[in-house]
């Protein structure tokens, strides 16, 4: 594939300019990833291509192979009367402990903390069953480490652009992103990260069809 | 008190004018209470004196102690693409089981479905404590049926009004309800309700102070 082999020369470039990269992942399109992080380094997701939505998950990791506490976007909503954080404040879990804190995003900085994570219930809805989804790709790659939940949180969507109209409507808009866009958080306690690269190709959220997405750990300057 | 007497007439009032209402419940400032509701009857909060949230909340009732299946605000915003359901749209469970059907809104129609539920940890954060809070009002209601969840879900807040400002940001404004304004559901399982008279009196989402509500179960005429 030539965007595989276009996104093996970004990670090379990305390791070799960044000597703080502790760890890089490639989330394959319609996939996911988890990350240990611990308290102090950064977390980036970069989208290589444009146009991705990448639903990211930050759960706080106690230790134990089930994860009980984890960012939630409606606390955060009431932390930061905010639909969504601006660069500088954090999330939160539902005891308001700050979990990541939003420290740089060079994309139109367009996202959503409004939609719950595709499942296989919302594509049977739209007429296609199977078909992959965000939950399924937080149990897979909590799964990969060990790990797992019960209940599926609700996303941060990255890039994703849910504009709200005057009369509370809703609009489902296509990622705004720019090749190379990224959006960087510091994590204020250990804590283990998912990301997704979303799947969804019937509504038009991710510009063209769904693309590949990177996520890193790095070590504070 | 002058407003309890008054409120005593507005329900005699009330339950002589509709003998389709089953049951009818006083909810007192900053309390709450759970009802049980079959499938098909219609469910009314009203707000007697104006200016004032009670948080809803929904539960699948399926017959066990612990309530398992809730109303979800993230989903029912994403099933029906918007912030709130207009009169005539559903609100769903995580699973997209429609759970209430909004009927009838005799408000201005500001509603909220963004915020969570008060907490103990939210008025320690506001410098108060003890404090009684939504949250702890929704174990005490349900434990009084015998009935308990684990977690408390986000609840539909209704009269409570929160902008949203071009950039995302939240106001917290007084409730624009007036006194007797009332909304109107029909429920299409048979489902547990909790209202939730909130005692936030350190924001000024509660016009004034806290006051009472009414909630009604009704058969359908």
């Amino acid at each position: 594939m030539e965007r595989r082999a276009e996104i093996g020369w970004i990670l090379v470039m990305m390791l070799s300019s960044a000597a703080r990269t502790a760890r890089s992942h490639l989330v394959p399109a319609g996939h996911g990833r988890a990350a240990r992080v611990r308290a102090g380094q950064l977390v980036r997701v970069t989208d290589p291509f444009g146009g991705q939505v990448g639903d990211l998950f930050a759960f706080v990791d106690d230790g134990g192979r089930g994860l009980t506490s984890s960012l939630s976007a409606a606390h955060t909503r009431g932390h930061t009367s905010r639909l969504f954080p601006a660069v500088g404040e954090d999330f939160v879990t539902a005891a308001r402990t700050p979990i990541l804190r939003l420290v740089e995003d060079t994309s139109p900085g367009r996202h959503d903390m409004l939609i719950p994570a595709c499942d296989p219930e919302r594509y049977r809805l739209l007429g296609v069953r199977p078909h992959r989804s965000c939950v399924e790709n937080v149990h897979e790659a909590l799964a990969a480490l060990d790990l797992g939940v019960d209940v599926v949180p609700q996303p941060v969507n990255l890039f994703m652009n849910i504009p709200v109209e005057d009369d509370g409507a809703l609009s489902w808009l296509p990622a705004p992103s720019r090749r190379g866009d990224a959006v960087t958080f510091v994590s204020h306690v250990d804590t283990v990260v998912v990301l997704s690269a979303c799947p969804q190709d019937l509504v038009g959220i991710n510009a063209g069809a769904p693309s590949d997405l990177l996520i890193e750990v790095l070590d504070r300057p």
